[in-house]
């Protein structure tokens, strides 16, 4: 197949900052891709062959687009799988499958995959709705304090909240949930597991993400993670693990916990890629962006190594602030040196709204480190 | 000033390949651009803001041009300056100036400049026409062999020739031209200097050029230099005082001969991205398109320094195919361990027309320079 300066044409479902940093690598290949985002104002609206506004829930609408390209692939895992499913029957490639999106989509679905594919994660219960989680509570088959998540269309911490006592249940949506039950954990980890058509794989370094001490806010992503050799390898040999037990194409995010007793539980996956490896882009040899499409498009994979130490912070809407977005202090963290701001082209900032990151680069992670909270410090996301 | 998801608008006269991957830059920062080119099928008619079709050389279309835009910088010289002038008296900055411009477009006032400067060139003669160039050669004051150059719209090694005897006259064309001494050099380096608004200036390390042993062609450009330290020192140097010399703003690439006996020697230089820097993007801290952007917004200049060593070989079309391009044997190269191809976006091969190049990085040079002899005897640019 010749995807290079050729008449194949690449969709994908989405249009927001995954879209756009995919969007960077088919420039760089010149591969023709056409984009469908309900926004008109999506941070993919530029650098596409073709742009589409449209709803990415919409049965028509994603059929219409998928009958438009040769192969499909998704930034965001809420898109209708029914069109999928039809596109994929007449022949079109969809990655990752709507068999394995349908699967990610419902966490309790993806719980009860882990479950039985011997894939360690921390022990849960679903429930049909919040009544049914009620009733589990009233008869002590469910004890608190746990971990309440929505089964379905929840992101970036949306649809997750500690539940420790009665009081924590009046305002859960009635919806399709799980219960998880509540593990202390040293770190949160991640490994980004890259598989392509043919069945190649790769996986990048495990990265840590460092929390904010007091606000229990995800602050860096530092690659390589700052633990021992023998967790690293126990995570990814876990995150090969459940990569193969979902034969996805693409990519494969696998977030995990390291509880104190260095045991790893794999916490959710996402089939695309992920800011977990948006450090990826100045660190390592081949970005996740790149190697998604490599894989996706059965082209070898590239080198998941690391040039140098990476830490990623995400810049995200300030409290207080919404409006017309201002950067403050961006040229002074600029002077730095192995710093580079991502701004992802939104307008407008809101409150806790992931408007962009910065990557910072150092051959010494012990700098990387200080640099990276210099940065935080500094960068200010306002109106 | 707010460059960053604002209204500011940058335009770029010209859209081809260096158009194309300043683009990718002024995309991460979600900079708004205009280009103007007169092809439809640039490279750059994907990921700007708003893309023109129109001619660089006509002074309305450009004055036009620069009237809708906040600030203006070019990726090819080849521009009308006059435009440029009433833009920049009307307020518009302009960078590189009209001024560094109207210098470098004419290689005979540029050979003078360095006369002028004390920057150590070969010795050259100019001339107003071809017969002004054959009187002298009459009357002895020119004598063979020597480099002849037509002293305007040279590009890529057109308008340059070796002349010998009388016989290579016949087919020159009747321009303005210049002379030079044959200098007999051991490499060919270059070094690209950054220097911002503000005055600040960084330089690239020095870049050397490796011939084929018989075609004289050039086949690789290796980062760092293969090459004493002092040389290195003493070409950075004079690099720098080519760009005080000519107090650009933006990027100024220095071509550079060392001789057999170590000395330097100007060659030519470019005020904008090059061709000598395109190892930059997957071996330095910062590419040289996001240093020509921080440099012309004032942004503070980035990390020249490379992470590792890094390798181009360009990708031109294959002598004896025309059409519709395919890139032979792709896949194979992808294959290798830090290979990056960079497909510019042009569908149509012609021979030696320019149509990509391969960044080969590697901690180790000596593997490096291996990869780059692999990819160079695999890749063919063919129809």
């Amino acid at each position: 197949m010749n995807y290079f300066s050729s008449d194949f044409k690449l969709g994908i479902l989405g249009g927001g900052q995954l879209g756009k940093m995919i969007l960077a690598e088919t420039r760089k290949f010149d591969i023709q891709t056409y984009i469908l985002d309900p926004s008109k104002e999506a941070p993919s609206q530029f650098g596409a062959t073709q742009f589409f506004i449209g709803s990415l829930m919409d049965f028509d609408t994603v059929y219409q687009f998928g009958k438009m390209v040769n192969l499909l692939t998704i930034e965001i895992e809420n898109v209708n799988l029914d069109a999928l499913d039809k596109l994929e029957a007449e022949g079109l490639p969809v990655f990752p499958s709507p068999k394995t999106l349908r699967m990610i989509q419902n966490k309790g679905k993806q719980k009860d995959f882990y479950v039985e594919n011997n894939i360690p994660t921390s022990p849960h219960q679903r429930f049909v709705d919040l009544n049914d989680l009620k009733k589990s509570i009233e008869k002590d088959e469910l004890v608190f304090p746990f971990v309440w998540k929505c089964a379905q269309f929840g992101y970036d911490g949306n649809g997750v909240k500690i539940v420790r006592s009665a009081i924590d249940l009046v305002n859960l949506p009635d919806v399709e949930c799980i219960a998880e039950q509540m593990v202390p954990f040293k770190n949160e980890l991640a490994v980004i597991v890259a598989r392509s058509v043919s069945g190649e794989v790769k996986t990048y370094p495990v990265v840590e993400m460092e929390f904010h001490p007091e606000a229990n806010q995800v602050e860096y992503v530092i690659c390589p993670a700052r633990i021992d050799d023998k967790v690293a390898q126990k995570a990814s040999d876990i995150a090969l693990q459940v990569s193969q037990a979902f034969s996805h194409i693409g990519l494969l995010a696998v977030e995990m916990f390291q509880t104190a007793d260095d045991e790893i539980l794999v916490n959710e996956v996402a089939p695309r890629p992920h800011n977990s490896g948006h450090y990826s882009i100045e660190a390592s040899y081949t970005s996740q962006f790149e190697n998604h499409l490599r894989a996706i498009l059965n082209l070898p994979l590239g080198n998941t190594a690391s040039k140098v130490a990476g830490i990623m912070v995400n810049l995200v809407g300030e409290e207080g602030f919404s409006g017309q977005v201002v950067y403050e202090n961006i040229e002074k963290i600029m002077a730095i040196d192995g710093v580079t701001p991502h701004i992802y082209g939104k307008r407008e900032t809101r409150p806790f709204r992931k408007m962009g990151h910065v990557t910072i680069v150092n051959e010494n992670m012990t700098e990387a480190r200080k640099i990276a909270e210099e940065v935080k410090n500094s960068i200010r996301v306002i109106s």
